[in-house]
């Protein structure tokens, strides 16, 4: 299918990008960033390395690209929307864990790009930047269920980093160790934290 | 130094060998296992490529190193000895954290490491292995914790997953953004989720 060259219309060209990022895809949630090559993606495609070469001239191009859609991916994910106050911060925490294997896939994709991220300076900030406007969003959350008295008073920016700490730290040790932690016992594991948050007095 | 060729005496491999493994864990501090060629590890050595292949045939030996280096330095680095109970729990999280440039170093190898244990099965169960072992350990402080009264009861096991989760993802929300989390701001945020968890009832 991928033999024949460049796509000839539009649509046909629209088609192969997807077909494209579905690949780099497959190979980042299988192999991760250390397996991230022209090579993989090919063979994945069922297409040759030469035509890879018109998508992704140089490696660096293909973990831009990478990077890129596992953006763009986490920002269209499907999202919980159950309640607000307490509830809210709880399906935003939901939202990060990999409860499903989508979710698990994304993650595994996250925490492999961190190596990448760390050994760029520039990517390095972007990383430090995305997890910041993370933490300001839960702070939102932890702020409106501190209003709705479910939570109990303190500086909501710190409440917030430590839930982002705690589900960072839940997703890495479920990837390494997915029969030690399957998605109810995540569940219960961040339920109990909100449990001890609220508690706190 | 190094452009002589192999070391001619039993002392001389010895120190040779130092030379290399502190090569290694400069070029890994800076650049992750994303950044560890022999290339760069011989830059850092004033060394010959040609040289390093002696003791790294392949990529391949040389990050199996980098990952044995990663656990001895590990194992052998000072811990902290404060007291018993939930004294001991808090050293044995404070012993994680990012909290000296030694400590920032071994860390970010540690999270750099983590793409390459992901994609490698038996790496990936080793390292699902040395968690559950970490786990262990910080079980037997939370049990000893509850013994003195200073943890409410519960599962300690549970309580000890969710403190693993806790510093893991501090450990890489302050790698990425050390400016919002100094040293200070990490043992804040450890003593206030320890003091949730004595809180709880």
């Amino acid at each position: 299918m991928y033999r024949g060259g460049m796509p000839r219309t539009k649509g046909d060209h629209e088609a192969r990008r997807r077909d494209v990022s579905e690949a780099v895809w497959q190979v980042m949630a299988a192999r991760g960033f250390a397996g991230l090559t022209l090579r993989a993606v090919a063979a994945e495609l069922d297409a040759t390395t030469g035509l890879l070469t018109h998508y992704f001239p140089t490696k660096q191009a293909l973990v831009r690209y990478a990077l890129d859609l596992l953006d763009q991916r986490t920002a269209s994910r499907p999202r919980r929307h159950t309640g607000a106050g307490l509830a809210a911060l709880r399906d935003a925490l939901l939202d990060i864990l990999p409860l499903t294997p989508e979710a698990t896939d994304s993650n595994r994709i996250w925490v492999s790009s961190w190596d990448t991220a760390l050994s760029d300076p520039d990517l390095s900030t972007d990383y430090g930047r995305k997890y910041a406007n993370g933490r300001a969003r839960l702070t939102e959350r932890v702020a409106a269920a501190q209003e709705l008295g479910e939570l109990p008073p303190g500086d909501p920016a710190r409440i917030a980093a430590g839930a982002q700490s705690f589900v960072l730290g839940l997703v890495v040790q479920a990837l390494f160790d997915p029969a030690a932690f399957p998605p109810q016992r995540q569940v219960e594991m961040l339920d109990d934290y909100l449990a001890t948050l609220s508690a706190a007095r």
